[in-house]
């Protein structure tokens, strides 16, 4: 069985595909834009942990209305939702894709899906949807990245990771200049995936 | 590090220990009030799978306060949520525990912790609760289970099982009479874990 791990190349995502390892041909996938290189980046923290990788090119379309809902918003929740759900949705209707997976944990509030949205997904496409760190507390999953990742942790700016936000970051920095991002995006570490601890 | 898992010989908990097999020590656990034998049952079923099995009593006063709210409602989830929270706060006081797991899945409605009580426990004791299945929906476990185990399943009163509702039924057996049990207890399809798949 394969599983598809929608992969930021932060630690929650290669958590949750090294948890679904001993039991599924793991590939990660990473949805991107195509608006910053962060499938190549991506690829390069896939590659360091041994798992096959591919890049899915969302339409942008998806990105500039999730950039007027951060606009509208004020705050980016809203925003990576629509983007996350649109990545599912893109990956569901792939027809080699059965399982997908993604790094949400138990205290993530962004992004999430809300139950209807996920049986919805998967009743409309055959496939099943799974959130291996779902039970998982936050402490929790820092004991096992601890032990199975290196990791760099910085500042949201000074981590490049191929996550939903940094490519509404850039969107927002094209259209409205640097000083918007601050606005919308409150600063937060980021953590960044360097290998495996062996 | 060591896990222990709260085992009741069924698929989800066999599940759960599966999936936690490669990263933790597993060791399972079945709670009991001793009134039926079910920590033996459970034994029976854990060393099959080739786990590491104990018993844990839980004081009768909890099964005596179950009894009384599956009475008054008239209905089981929450005298089961109940002695499920008692059961883990009970693993949660033992000084060697750090990491207690369960079976509980995405769409299971009981038994169920809710968040704040799960954080309350962990708080308090220093320990992590973990459910594994609850990023997984019906048809994922269903799909994993048919890959790792043999079970049986049966209507409720037909199989011998080590969950709380086993000990709950036989109170009720004892204070009230066989045909009581059917009224606050709905038959449904129970499952039981026989062996591994090789």
């Amino acid at each position: 069985m394969q599983v598809s791990v929608l992969f930021s190349g932060g630690k929650d995502s290669s958590l949750a595909a090294i948890l679904l390892e001993p039991f599924f041909d793991v590939e990660l996938v990473t949805c991107s834009f195509s608006l910053l290189p962060v499938g190549d980046i991506a690829r390069e923290t896939a590659e360091n942990l041994g798992f096959a990788h591919r890049v899915v090119r969302l339409d942008m379309p998806v990105l500039e209305k999730a950039y007027a809902m951060v606009i509208k918003d004020g705050f980016p929740k809203n925003a990576i939702n629509y983007i996350h759900s649109a990545a599912v949705e893109r990956l569901a209707k792939d027809a080699d894709v059965n399982f997908i997976a993604d790094g949400i944990r138990r205290d993530d509030r962004v992004p999430v899906l809300d139950i209807s949205r996920i049986r919805s997904i998967e009743d409309r496409n055959g496939v099943h949807y799974m959130s291996p760190l779902k039970g998982y507390g936050r402490a929790a999953v820092n004991e096992l990245v601890d032990r199975y990742l290196v990791i760099e942790e910085d500042q949201s700016d000074n981590v490049i990771k191929a996550d939903y936000e940094t490519e509404l970051r850039e969107m927002i920095r094209q259209k409205d200049g640097p000083e918007k991002i601050n606005d919308v995006f409150p600063a937060h570490v980021q953590s960044h995936v360097i290998e495996r601890k062996s």
